[in-house]
């Protein structure tokens, strides 16, 4: 018996649990090296006058916790690599789990069963992602918001980084919004009908739980947005695809419905085919939403970015006290990691909305909603959505003038009046299947369109894929010509 | 038959379910009023047409729920007190303001309708608040978080601003956590099992989703913690209770439940009487999960702070193959509004969880993630925990003294050997709720222990609370003392 071990047989700890802790501890503080052979169970119960039960037990669960091993005849030793030092290289999580565990997902629940789907797709570092509906951050004014940033950190206000107070989330933020929204989108609300959220993803996912039970109907703009449409679906709601047109969703489809409890619209700037919605459009699908008790989802995502003509107003503005859910986010106006967005709500939804956030995750970041406010009172926002509009507006002229240059007739574009991505149309004999590969092998990641109903509109000879270029430097543009010219022509 | 009662036998759902449905729609939003008595079982069953069992069943359950109460010989009422709500006050959604809509309850989902009620309830500026969790946010190294948050912010790496790569987060976090895990709470996991959520609130809240249907059975302590509880209700799911002694959760009752699917428990330190669950117990807990295809979820909210011996491995460690869901968040070691946690998941459960936090709002802040991995890396948590860790302490020892200053032999204190709050017991002759309400006029806001399903085991003559010390200077802790004693004994 050469390893000290401390006993107190005064202790109220079980002798386990005193042996348990002493091995582990001379492990830990490197007394016991690797690779030392431990005592026999029988020589170390003798020696300190414990059953041998529990001396085997006690290596049992070491060797479970990856502090010891069992050499078969040889005895027990301390492992070389210990857990704590690289927990990773321990084990194949996999082998062990499914051997005890099984597959468990026959005991997931419903919703469980829905997501237990991998929406992961690895990209080559090289590629060049035309599907990722991101700003250019590195344009982002850093160094302004560094400094608001830390003049809040530094600054006396402790409760920033505490529980926020309020749970609809700072009134500061809520007060800058209400005015901005006025402004922007002639969005008409008070401060109390805001809610922040984690991006408009979350606020897309509320409204689907705390609208729609398994089963219900939703419609959607067909073609529409992935997520929304996943997000629906996942709970189990019924997806009602309808038409959209060049003047936006085609309410007179729509009105056909009787049983609809909500629908998502995108009318500022219609995802993926960039239509607006006209106005006698807005007006009848308010007017269906009051006459069938449905609520209306209006997502206004990148309406901040028109390169054109001033946009309609939001739905919401229109008819203030509608059965319209008004949501946006930060993530294109600032940056993504922001993670906050927003949603202005009927006051009769706000409670169970602020509720169901808070058991969702109690509420968003209060130190950086207090920044943002900051951003915003400091008419930073402005600015920096004036100097975005000019880049993009350039992004948007260069890569319509390199897709015509590689594809003249072959290509027409669409939805580029707004936003932060456009819509291509090419004559080509490819599928849009084949197309994707093709230019996936070329170095590209195309965007194809998101039928809801599985029911693609498609031409046949015809291809169309969604080409987000506001992220991209004009040298990466030119490269998607070249590409895509590759993939597609050659 | 005077309550209003909405049945179509035309639904899908059967009858027990519309009548549960709707006396609990009644509930919760204030048609049927506390004290309000409940139809005879048989008159109900012959006026809406279905079998006495029906609605003796329904009124079980809703009274197993803590909504209902049966009062011996005179019939079955409704609560005064819903425990679901306690203890916050129940309040109806805001008046609508508009007309035009009325009130848009009826069309909310089921999951709509539980959450539509408000949790919030104001507090006079000056009130001493003993129901706040958080930390002291003035100790946080501000200057250290500020330098590592500069560093990233105006460092090369654009990407940390963007949408994230790996929706599962940073993976230097992941990594970073992984060790940590394995030194501080013997957890064993590689860093593919753990996903980054925005605190442990939102891990809770997934679990429920991803592994409940409404009506399933799912077990918590009692008392225990009451957003949990809530989570679980609001979902549909029925909570079945099992008691807590000073050895942590009894695990004897829990396993004559053959039904449960998921049991939510604190082993390290149990919310709110602070016991440390047996190592005995904690192996007849895994093993009985193993038996029923349950699933553990394991919450090790507090227990960095540990005031005597060392804490017994997380339930995750003891075997890192079992069914084991291990959640814990950052918002207690550094500061809630960092609002970032993790879940660590069996390899089979990780591709469910993480495209349900996709769906639910994408991911959180990548940036924070990298900032968060940088003070860990430097070694900064330690050194914060043990300084934080010494001053807890101290208020811990302080509140003890000022308890039992004022209250002599009719205090007495438990579950403070670890933590940021402790439990005492008072000798009186007030109600729990009579007590509550004068410390609130005192100027004190107490927290009551939450009993799911609403069965209390209070002894008569005693009274309990909870009080949440860590972030009360020592001024304030005296004031907190004085301000009792005027509540409970003048």
């Amino acid at each position: 018996m050469d390893i000290p071990l401390e006993f107190d047989p005064k202790s109220e700890q079980p002798l386990y649990r005193q042996l348990y802790d002493s091995v582990r501890a001379g492990i830990l503080d490197g007394r016991f090296n690797a690779g030392l052979r431990l005592p026999a169970s029988r020589a170390l119960a003798r020696s300190v006058g414990v059953s041998r039960i529990t001396v085997t037990e006690c290596y049992e669960r070491l060797i479970a916790e990856g502090y010891l091993e069992a050499r078969r005849g040889s005895g027990t030793f301390v492992r070389a690599r210990l857990p704590e030092l690289s927990p990773f290289a321990l084990r194949k999580p996999d082998e062990p789990l499914d051997r005890e565990l099984g597959d468990l997902s026959p005991r997931l629940s419903r919703y469980g069963t829905a997501v237990n789907v991998s929406l992961h797709r690895p990209t080559p570092p090289d590629t060049l992602r035309l599907d990722r509906h991101g700003p250019d951050v590195s344009q982002f004014p850093r160094t302004v918001w560094a400094k608001l940033l830390a003049r809040r950190l530094q600054g006396s206000d402790r409760s920033l980084l505490n529980y926020a107070q309020d749970f609809r989330g700072s009134p500061n933020l809520r007060n800058q919004l209400a005015l901005y929204l006025a402004q922007a989108r002639a969005v008409i609300c008070d401060p109390d009908q805001i809610l922040i959220v984690s991006g408009s993803q979350q606020a897309i996912y509320l409204a689907a739980r705390i609208l729609l039970n398994e089963g219900d109907q939703v419609a959607m703009e067909s073609p529409g947005y992935y997520f929304a449409g996943w997000t629906f679906s996942s709970q189990g709601a019924t997806i009602v695809p309808i038409t959209v047109d060049k003047y936006g969703i085609k309410v007179a489809e729509l009105i056909k419905q009787k049983n609809v409890r909500m629908v998502y619209v995108t009318p500022s700037h219609q995802f993926p085919t960039g239509a607006s919605l006209t106005l006698s459009r807005r007006k009848a699908l308010l007017a269906w939403a009051r006459k069938n008790n449905a609520f209306i989802l209006e997502d206004d995502y990148d309406s901040e970015f028109r390169y054109r003509e001033r946009p309609l107003p939001a739905l919401q503005g229109i008819t203030p006290d509608g059965p319209v859910i008004y949501t946006g986010s930060f993530s294109k106006m600032l940056f993504p990691s922001l993670r906050l967005g927003y949603i202005v709500l009927p006051k009769p939804l706000f409670t169970a909305f602020r509720t169901a956030k808070l058991l969702n995750d109690m509420h968003s970041s209060l130190f950086h909603e207090q920044v943002l406010a900051d951003f915003l009172a400091g008419g930073h926002l402005e600015s920096h959505l004036r100097r975005m509009r000019t880049l993009y507006d350039r992004r948007r002229t260069l890569l319509i003038r390199i897709l015509r240059d590689h594809f003249g007739k072959k290509v027409s574009i669409s939805g580029d009046e707004a936003g932060m991505y456009l819509l291509a149309r090419f004559q080509s004999s490819l599928s849009e299947e084949q197309a994707w590969d093709r230019a996936y092998k070329a170095g590209l990641r195309l965007e194809r369109l998101y039928w809801p109903g599985g029911v693609s509109e498609e031409k046949p000879g015809y291809i169309r894929f969604v080409f987000a270029y506001a992220a991209l430097s004009e040298k990466e543009l030119q490269l998607v010509g070249r590409r895509l010219a590759v993939a597609f022509l050659s």
